[in-house]
């Protein structure tokens, strides 16, 4: 099994690869048939990412079976490694993991033969998120050689801006932050934090954030943000014609972005929900054509 | 797609049409191969109509995905709207939503490439239900014209009772109501308001309604309501020896009718079980047979 | 169909029967195409049970409906009964069903057309799990005949002790316990209780049990019972070196077992979990082998 354990794993030879089938199975429609077997293994709240994997999966033909976290045994205090080699045992082809925690840290060195998907741990990394924004700007654009994009919002606690990141850099676009003060993020000095009214004018991607109010223990004046760091009205009306509007998802409304700029023809929202299932396909498909040999996990 | 929001969306044309197809299924024992992708949205607790519409699903040969609503975005506050149109990105075909409010008023003017079906919209409707009620008695008396129906018991809290109201008059039937003075709905002044022991004796259908404890803020006395308004053992003999006894279920035995009624010949209430699959199978393959064209939901 | 409800409802010859396929399906790793509907009715937390009936079931062709008793009717106070009479007019074909109670009891004498399987009653019977003890004990040593298994732990609180002791003794394993005098159950004053660090030096088969903190009032000091009741590395080194050591699942850590005891070859504990897929297959292939006649449960 090959796994997406770090976006940081993925050269640009296999994020094309990756990004090439993907465009097929949109292209195709296509229902395989490839009989592995997948769990998602979600520790955290989710609709489009946990909905989005089964989906790809059963258009592979593959099993799914129903893992709820909340009533399992790690509720009794079974660890993640005892879970993943239960799983293993069973005969599961492929684990989908979603933990606030940076769980590929907590077992790394540990092999499996299994392949694993990370869907998101803690603040660190999202893979499949990132795959799939750069197969919607591909759509688009053509190639990413180039191409200017901001993320903007909380970067601090955003594991889609990290995976995004080194996908884009890597497919050669320039990524830049923006954002308040405090969310910008210690970890990564070395990309441009921009003033986000200037970045406006003149970004051919404007990838806004969702405020993650769950992880913030201070309460956030919801007006005064969408003013200074939201995607306004007046803001949508600065930005470039041929600029693409992208969203990871779940939306507030009225927070970091307005009604009319999901509604505008520049948004790419539901696009990204849309191609997020091919995308997935693809990375199901490339883990089971690793075959059954166990990888090393590395943090 | 076809959605199913309203039965009054349903003329008695195409009420026959589900019914004919319906029986064919329950003649049939089919399996057949649709391979549509089938979401369960269920805002409330439900046993038979959840695990009924994933029977009728996967008997159609449909995909159905897990959808976790206690764990999902819609807990982040993402709403309603937002859920279906990333459903639909998702490459969904069918979705089928239990709420406590009324969603269809909720989602007036929008418009989905999805097919929408109302599995019970707060105390407004539950249009699969009062079809399966349709076919069972259907299935007993040939047909409906000109049959006596007394549906007892806290109507004005009863979307099952507004749902059969219309099918029922559809196909011919006179529906009349009888319950406790409280319970008697403000929006139905048309519908005749009957003695519950003088109806028992010359009704053909008696379709008892559960007793909806977490609808209630007062404690009601159960043992003064079955014997007041109850199908008793006494009412069980005075009831006519070809009615038919109906129950949408869960019962609460004892409350609103008692075990000996339950085991009579003349309960249907395992039958209306049964029935239930092969109607959402006829409801399922109609929205299917609608085309990727979206219509405008109607409250 | 036929029903798996007790492990004293099964002889030596059915026992035997059932390993045969369960090796058999072992061997052949195959799928198959049986289009029966199984749902899981779990009223306790587990992971590797439910996902390995899930499992069973998919790679047999069968249907999975997904039920989910926390949000179910049964909430609303429905009993069991009616439930499976629901599941049963729905079309389901078996029923596995895990519950903190003695359900067989609960349900003696009734009968349905459905297969159903003990996944797990009270302290009471885990037929499944013995079962799949014993095909691990017959791969490795040919058969039980004159074998001495010892299972140590909280024998008082758990079914597994109880379905092993039925199971391996009609295979003709010669069955001991072992444990703080606290959990000797005094219920079966037949089976010999012997001395744990004696019994160590001496068994074929060493059983740990899970300590099993939910069901236990007072809190345990989990030091001393690793060194007076665990199997610690000094144990593991007294081991016989041709022994098998087993346990069901979840493990604890440093409580009944140590880390390098669940990494001994001797251990068979992940071995435990595969052969439990193939086991499953085996009993629900067998319930629906039974044909659509129902059968009384026999407490």
């Amino acid at each position: 099994m090959n796994s997406l354990v770090s976006s940081k794993d993925l050269g640009r030879h296999t994020i094309e690869l990756l990004l090439q089938n993907a465009q097929a199975y949109a292209d195709k429609n296509q229902i395989g048939e490839n009989h592995g077997t997948v769990v998602n293994l979600f520790f955290e709240n989710s609709t489009r990412t946990d909905l989005s994997f089964q989906m790809a999966a059963q258009r592979l033909g593959m099993r799914t079976l129903n893992f709820d976290v909340a009533h399992s045994s790690t509720s009794k205090g079974e660890s993640l490694l005892d879970t993943l080699e239960t799983l293993e045992a069973l005969g599961v082809d492929v684990v989908i993991i979603r933990h606030q925690i940076d769980w590929p840290t907590a077992l790394a060195g540990h092999k499996f033969n299994l392949g694993l998907i990370n869907a998101g741990s803690g603040s660190f990394e999202h893979p499949t998120q990132a795959l799939l924004d750069a197969l919607t700007m591909r759509q688009h654009f053509g190639n990413l050689r180039g191409l200017r994009v901001t993320i903007a919002g909380d970067i601090r606690h955003s594991r889609v801006a990290r995976s995004n990141l080194h996908i884009l850099t890597e497919l050669g676009a320039h990524v830049q932050f923006a954002g308040p003060d405090d969310f910008r993020p210690a970890d990564l000095p070395e990309v441009p934090w921009v003033d986000f009214d200037q970045a406006i004018k003149e970004t051919n991607v404007l990838m806004m954030l969702r405020v993650q109010y769950e992880r913030h223990a201070q309460s956030t004046d919801v007006a005064t943000y969408h003013q200074q760091y939201g995607l306004t009205v007046e803001r949508l009306d600065r930005l470039r014609k041929d600029a693409l509007i992208m969203h990871p998802g779940p939306v507030n409304r009225g927070v970091e972005i307005c009604t009319e700029a999901m509604e505008d023809p520049r948004s790419q929202i539901l696009k990204q929900v849309s191609n997020g299932v091919e995308v997935r396909m693809a990375v199901l498909d490339w883990c089971l054509q690793g075959g059954k040999h166990g990888k090393l996990v590395s943090a």
